[in-house]
């Protein structure tokens, strides 16, 4: 009954076809958070902000039941910033600027009263960090989930690779779990994956829905959860984070780690993510309602009823 | 319980990351006529090939109970070929070559017999000849199908807007839905290409699944059908005409139009194109079994089965 969140809490500054923003407050773990409070009451972040972070966007996560103890604010520091731009698309996009600011020496500290949480999520992270916060960890939580994406294949292989070891179920995108596995086919790389030490994998394929894939003994398992189509996608920023936070948070009130109940919580992820990408940044996420929640769950689950 | 045919019979030459083929048999009729096959037992070809086209691939139609009084063999003439190459994602082509040939002067004719047929599949063709077929059947079919491709929509836009008037259903991928639309959100391209004419939409988007659209009064219908996750896919050549043979296999045997038999037609469109894209050409159709249909069928069904 408690998820411990991990991962940046920071500004960006986005540029779609649609619009653009200023520095607007984003980072993996605000999107986590975010998305879990609709299903958990007990959300823990360990992250690091600058002094420049706005103490709004603080009473904003607490608003939403968000404990900041592990939240540390660096004095005479700034926040970590990223700016992208989307291409036509919108399922690429550039880097225009990285400022790792307070991120370049980031220690997380995860306080005593976290440190038995039953839900670790790792988002995307330099991964030595995230092995180093599983490793603070009093008890091995029931469900570790790891975030991860190609800059830390790319760069950190090795440290990912020993991070992976320990976890229960990695999330990535269909172009991230090629460049893991060397393999084109999604099937043939989650197999690998699932060698690599997950015991779950979900491969986020963004408009084009979720896979979850699951090794039980010698039994292979697959789940697919459709994206439900919209008709309007302003900002695809933070939807794999809010996939995340919807899946942990829903794990985290049902409490069953069941490959059964992980189908169900990749369905709430992906209604999360579907309203995430439909204004820029947080907004929606922060706006939306239980009401809107289920609604839009029933017709997820409508969207593929054959009726056969 | 009849379905007529249209479309090309003819040569292909294709490679893939995974291998290449000299000339073999092809084209869209073809591969419509091998999946509809395993569902409807009045199945007729209208389509045009040269004296150089193989007696066995004739004899091979024939074995699967085709009609093929309405194809032209050209004496003098040579078969229809296109060559063409896989990018290493097998999700973008270049054509290499394309030789018309036969189909330069193609003038289909409709056998007597087979303008009563109920079902009308109107395969990738010149719009205008589509049209040329559809204003021969004595009686309108119960159900008009057309499939078509972005070089029609470049080159005979006005032509295909005049046929898009008359037909039910119209299939197409999802990059030419937002040509023909002018629309990035497939919910948008959907509205408008629905205007357009047909009663039905279906949009294919390769390995990430099809969607169905529909417009009953002011009510509008989606439906969702993934793609089959496969561990070999050796050459997509034909999977969207597998499809549509596959679709209008299964409503010509249930005789129900309706949206909700339609999402059916859809799941089984996508079950024949996942067998067809797993070897060369058209060997896979030509060699699976009715029990392997119906054991895929269970698969794709499942995949999506959240339990909820």
């Amino acid at each position: 009954m408690s998820i411990l969140i991990v991962g940046t809490v920071a500004f960006d500054a986005i540029e779609t076809p649609f619009g653009k923003t200023e520095k607007i407050v984003g980072g993996a773990a605000t999107y986590i958070s975010l998305s879990s409070s609709f299903f958990s009451q007990d959300l823990n972040l360990v992250s690091v902000v600058g002094e420049d972070f706005p103490s709004s966007a603080i009473t904003m996560l607490k608003n939403k039941n968000v404990n900041i103890k592990g939240l540390q604010i660096k004095e005479g520091e700034k926040t970590f910033f990223w700016s992208g731009k989307y291409h036509e698309n919108m399922n690429q996009r550039d880097t225009i600027e990285t400022q790792l600011n307070v991120l370049e020496n980031f220690d997380p500290i995860v306080p005593e009263e976290f440190q038995e949480n039953e839900i670790l999520m790792l988002g995307n992270l330099m991964p030595s960090v995230q092995k180093r916060v599983l490793d603070q960890m009093k008890k091995r939580p029931k469900m570790v989930v790891l975030d991860t994406m190609n800059f830390w294949m790319d760069n950190f292989l090795g440290d990912l690779k020993k991070a992976l070891k320990e976890v229960d179920v990695l999330t990535i995108n269909d172009e991230e779990a090629k460049q893991l596995s060397e393999e084109e086919s999604l099937i043939k790389a989650a197999n690998k994956i699932l060698n690599m030490g997950p015991k779950q994998l979900i491969i986020k394929k963004g408009e084009h829905g979720a896979l979850l894939f699951a090794k039980e003994g010698k039994e292979k398992k697959i789940f697919f959860a459709p994206a439900l189509p919209l008709e309007r996608v302003l900002d695809p920023t933070g939807a794999g984070d809010s996939f995340a936070g919807g899946l942990v948070g829903y794990l985290d009130k049902t409490k069953d780690y069941s490959f059964e109940n992980m189908k169900k919580a990749v369905v709430y992820g992906s209604v999360l993510a579907s309203f995430s990408v439909e204004e820029f940044g947080t907004k929606k996420l922060e706006e939306i309602t239980e009401n809107q929640i289920s609604c839009r769950l029933k017709n997820i689950i409508k969207l593929v009823d054959s009726g056969m």
